[in-house]
């Protein structure tokens, strides 16, 4: 296996830098043939870098600035290149680095991450993506909160992109599509979810569409990707994490309730760990920009150092996976949707 | 205790009449107080009825048609006054009932509640609204899908209706508000939100609006009224719902690993039933029209007869809190919002 080399944004999420150096640490002990680069703040980088167990040589790139979590996109753009968000990014564009892992503020790192990487040739907008865990294998969800507003052609744009990343990461033959509404009815939800069902549906396609799929659908892995606009999909990826909170919560307290569910707790815990582990979102973290000519991973911002270095292993899986290539050729397959929809009208 | 008289749209829902029936019984059981009036094809209820315990005498009132699940609301409506869901409603439209419930379609329910209820004085758009299990108290949930598209003054209404319904059959005092987005911060998600946001924050408005809450915040308890449009509150529903039968399949399974997992179970056993009880969606069944001058529940088309059972307990409950003319009140007091930004704009 060759080396992997990644750009941290060292000063992105809530407990940064400290988070990101110790999740680069496990990362590193899982995988010696990774290498990082830290950008941001070197005065405070360095202290958790000499008490790191694998990572005393890491490279530092001195940043001045930060992006704040909660400053809106153009702000953040507009503080430029001295971010240490922006930094990490360039790190990839110039080439020294294969992909960028960031916790920082989502909306920036997109904006930044276009803006360097550029979009695809051919694709309106980028989008973001996940796998999450359900009855059968994982499902790829899109888009999880870059596109607030979408049109048809952009859930379309999505869905080939999900597709393809979805063939590529998980190496599923044809995945299968479904578009998330309030019903599995023709009549049901949005205009224009309608009018992206209608493309989709088109034999012309190629596309493995399965038709519309509801909330209860995304868990029970009836369809390999779940395609929804970005308001949406953010709404139903925390509510799914929230729940599961609950349920662990919930069950938590049940296993401390008397002597009796402590001993039960005791014999069950190792079949209770792997459970858990399964719906972990911390082994869930990292999420995708799909259609950019780069490598970007969003981690969440809350996150600690097992759900880091769990990011960190998403980048390095994508970039062993080599899916660009893949998406792109979807992407050009498909051609625009105009174009076909002006090939149609001229028949 | 008086008798309260529930009208039972014995047609509607995935295996009606039969699970109406059976539904209607285990709640006669649990309240005697309890009377049904079943609406819909008599040649198939009355076999029902002969076979159940406590429902030999109840009444039966033939409805020639009825509402397909996959019906679309203006064919609905149209099939006319012969449905059993019409027929259903205008029970309590007459006076002979205090409330219907149906397992039915749910656009078609809604349209024909509010064609024969009308909306309240002052609503534009009544909503669907049920409670959830959180971490603290349940939180109230609106709208979960009679209104795919909203604008502002739709979500302040169901900021109002969502409270003054908590306030009545909670009992809490000043139920505190948060509209879903996909952030905290006061420049996400989409301009009608943030629309929103400014009318509930205005002091006159006499709300306790805290402001954006997230998916993640939903179960953890944070306020009492999640307030939102019909296709994102009916997706998170649904995907809380997925979530919860994941998380519940999976914990079966865990525990049927070895011998000393089952073991396990054995010695949880109270506990774990207990916790399932809390989640359990047949507990949480049936959703309140809210807005409208009548009580409709609407139950999943997909319960049996433990679900169906407890939105007979929806109905009877919000029956006996009389929670209408709380709901009213709350509208008459905060006015219609081109009334009050009319006021503003002549100051």
């Amino acid at each position: 296996m060759s080396i992997t080399r990644l750009a941290l944004d060292a000063m992105g999420g809530d407990n940064a830098p400290g988070i990101v150096i110790k999740g680069a640490d496990v990362a590193k002990a899982k995988n010696p043939d990774l290498e990082f680069v830290f950008i941001g703040d070197s005065e405070r980088i360095k202290p958790y870098l000499s008490r790191s167990i694998h990572l005393k040589n890491a490279s530092v790139i001195h940043a001045e600035d930060k992006v704040e979590s909660d400053e809106n996109v153009s702000q953040a753009v507009r503080k430029g290149k001295q971010t240490s968000m922006w930094k990490a990014v360039a790190e990839v564009k110039a080439g020294h680095c294969d992909a960028v892992v960031s916790a920082g503020n989502t909306g920036a790192l997109m904006a930044i991450s276009k803006l360097q990487f550029r979009p695809m040739e051919g694709v309106t907008r980028p989008a973001i993506a996940t796998f999450l865990p359900t009855e059968k294998r994982q499902v790829c969800m899109l888009d999880l909160g870059a596109n607030i507003e979408c049109d048809a052609e952009n859930l379309v744009q999505f869905a080939i992109m999900g597709a393809a990343f979805t063939r590529s990461v998980l190496d599923v033959k044809d995945p299968s599509i479904g578009l998330l509404n309030v019903g599995e009815e023709d009549q049901k939800g949005h205009e224009y979810l309608r009018e992206a069902a209608d493309i989709l549906n088109d034999a012309d396609s190629g596309m493995n569409y399965q038709g519309f799929v509801e909330g209860t659908d995304i868990t029970k892995g009836e369809v390999d990707v779940v395609v929804t606009d970005g308001f949406t999909g953010n709404v139903a990826l925390k509510t799914a994490e929230g729940t599961a909170m609950l349920i662990t919560n919930l069950l938590k307290t049940a296993f401390k309730e008397s002597f009796l569910t402590k001993l039960a707790y005791l014999l069950a815990r190792a079949a209770m760990r792997r459970m858990r582990s399964r719906l972990d979102p911390r082994v869930h973290n990292g999420a995708v920009f799909l259609g950019l000519n780069g490598i970007a991973v969003k981690s969440h911002g809350g996150t600690d150092e097992i759900g880091y270095a769990n990011a960190i292993k998403v980048a390095a899986d994508l970039v062993e996976h080599g899916f660009m290539p893949d998406v792109q050729k979807a992407l050009q397959k498909f051609g625009s949707i105009s174009d076909r929809q002006a090939d149609k009208a001229g028949d």
